[in-house]
């Protein structure tokens, strides 16, 4: 049984049902436009995150911009955005298992699906896999560069590692993957900029011990949309990664923002609910709970209510407190800002795309529960 | 274009791709049948909740162990429920606005689907839709016994809305729900009974007052999986709506259980995830973030390993800390238990049911992002 959609093109916003995941075009638009812009007169290419939005329509909008393509976490993710016409995506993770790595090999027949590993067995893996398909697979070496996640630790390690993908009959080492995750959030401006700062070291580091080994590197990528004007201008990076730019989520929001040189993007992504309870004056309740926005990174934001805050969260219900004058009835329909874009959009089968209070568009989120 | 499953039937267990959801049959199965046997001999029906499962298959289940139905908090959920062959629904939740009310007059036509009302003008809108759709609808008073989200006052507000709807044309006043939702994860087994005692009393004032009014009440449900003997046990509620028991999550794995009376049910769901990193031998990474298991009610326990933890979770990404002599490659694959069991499974499009390491049925989570 298909789901009844929220929304019908052409629908007032006053007719859209809730809770639904509601993009405003405008503030899309203008976000989409502004981190290219940006960049002018940088020598760095930017390969937008589409892990954030998992939406072909959306990447095919940040390609027409300039974008050489889109980064997916999932090879699963990848299928769906080649499938949807994207030609050229960096799979920012490591890919491991028989069938997994097989779809990689496979998706390079059709499009560039580049891939990022970390481990000599799975490299070996990969090489196998593209032999037995025929192809040559392009793979990066993720470093650690601060983020203690995945990744090879800088340095020699990293040039052992790149040495066997060289050295691999189906395989072309591709570059490196050094990706700070761990100072997008960093609050301050010039914590991220130090963590930045000790990435862009570590970067410098390795491409020379590369270099030193006979093995050019002339492809670094990483960088998010809390940091990515530092790795801009640091000349060790190629490629940007950001991602949630496009959407700007109320955790990014909390972001100190003040001369960065990043621009403050706008909110352009919103979940539409409704007031389904008044048990006071003080305190609502609304039918978005943590199955339509989630709480990782906090609870949402209440859009355009100052005197409004999104307290509570279970699965189906979200309470609000009311410190001011606002008062809210049974049915009054509002929108709240997602905590964190990411895991809100995976919770959803489409976007509504609003311009001029009207419904201009249903976008499929293709790559919904692409996990594999 | 549809998204590859992570199994077939018949798969050895090592086989299954990750991350998927998996369900161990023999533990569900003495889950499943361990509740209704804690109520033999007690005069007390049991609706189990399916806002935890979303599935038919499930529900199904259920009803042939003697269930009389089950409970949803969606009118959407119903909608699935309804198609997928279940007879009788109870939303405990309100249903507001036009289109979610309309659905649910004509899903009565279809079957038996009563709903929960916290106000007067959602009431009368309620009565409407019932008359426009020539059917007549079962409304409960939902009142609010602590859990401080939907409902009215116990007392006298209850019996004004009771009233309203005894009123209507085409409403019939079907009872109370008195559910106790904050109840359900605290910790002491002495505290949830302080809280079902307090409810019961604010129960037992109310069916009073409406008694005193002219309008019986002889249906109150409530309860969930961490309270629900203190109900069965109070002779003031009829119905049971436990939802989690099937499940058995890491949350409710860390309430108190002793000499409650209830039965501490078994993990029977998992996330199953593979190493994807290993960059230490005390630090590993598996394929399963916050978009494979929600993280709203704490991170996943790991299952068979004591001596892992799962410490970090991003968006595509857990990292495991081992403290003692448990060594991990990347390709190896372990046993997650979620956090929270309702959210996590509507990131999944079906169960992985396994039994004796092969893969029996895979049932589809129909219900899976129905939020409207």
């Amino acid at each position: 049984m298909t789901l009844r959609p929220a929304a019908e093109i052409g629908m007032l916003l006053a007719e859209v049902d809730t809770p639904c995941l509601m993009l405003d075009l405008d503030a899309f638009e203008r976000n989409l436009q502004r981190l290219p812009k940006s960049l002018r007169g940088k020598a760095i290419r930017l390969r937008p995150h589409a892990k954030s939005h998992k939406c072909p329509e959306i990447a095919l909008r940040q390609i027409a911009l300039g974008a050489v393509g889109v980064c997916v976490q999932k090879v699963s993710e990848a299928a769906v955005l080649v499938s949807g016409g994207i030609k050229d995506v960096l799979i920012t993770n490591e890919v491991v298992g028989a069938p997994k790595v097989k779809l990689l090999a496979e998706l390079n027949r059709q499009a560039h699906v580049a891939v990022c590993a970390d481990d000599a067995v799975n490299v070996a893996a990969l090489d196998a896999a593209a032999r037995a398909t025929g192809v040559t697979l392009d793979v990066l070496v993720e470093i650690d560069v601060g983020a203690g996640r995945c990744g090879v630790q800088p340095g020699a390690p990293a040039v052992a590692l790149a040495q066997q993908i060289a050295a691999s009959g189906s395989l072309r080492f591709a570059g490196l993957q050094a990706y700070q995750g761990s100072a997008q959030h960093m609050r301050r401006v010039d914590a991220r900029r130090a963590a930045i700062t000790r990435a862009v070291e570590l970067v410098r580091t390795t491409t020379q011990l590369l270099g030193e080994a006979g093995i050019p590197c002339n492809y670094v990528t990483g960088a998010g949309t809390g940091s990515y004007m530092f790795e801009a201008g640091s000349s060790v990076y190629h490629e940007l990664q950001a991602g949630s730019y496009i959407f700007m989520d109320a955790d990014y929001a909390r972001n100190e923002w003040t001369e960065s040189g990043i621009p403050k993007f706008e909110h352009s992504l919103f979940v539409w609910t409704t007031v389904m309870s008044a048990p006071s004056l003080q305190r609502v309740v609304v039918d978005a709970g943590l199955k339509a926005s989630s709480i990782d990174s906090g609870m949402p934001g209440v859009a355009d209510y100052a005197d409004v805050e999104y307290v509570k969260a279970s699965d189906e219900h979200g309470v609000l407190q009311i410190s001011g004058a606002t008062r809210f009835k049974v049915g009054d329909k509002l929108k709240l800002i997602p905590g964190h874009c990411d895991p809100t959009v995976n919770l959803y089968d489409s976007y509504v795309c609003m311009r001029n209070g009207r419904v201009e568009a249903l976008w499929p989120i293709s790559a919904r529960g692409a996990l594999l």
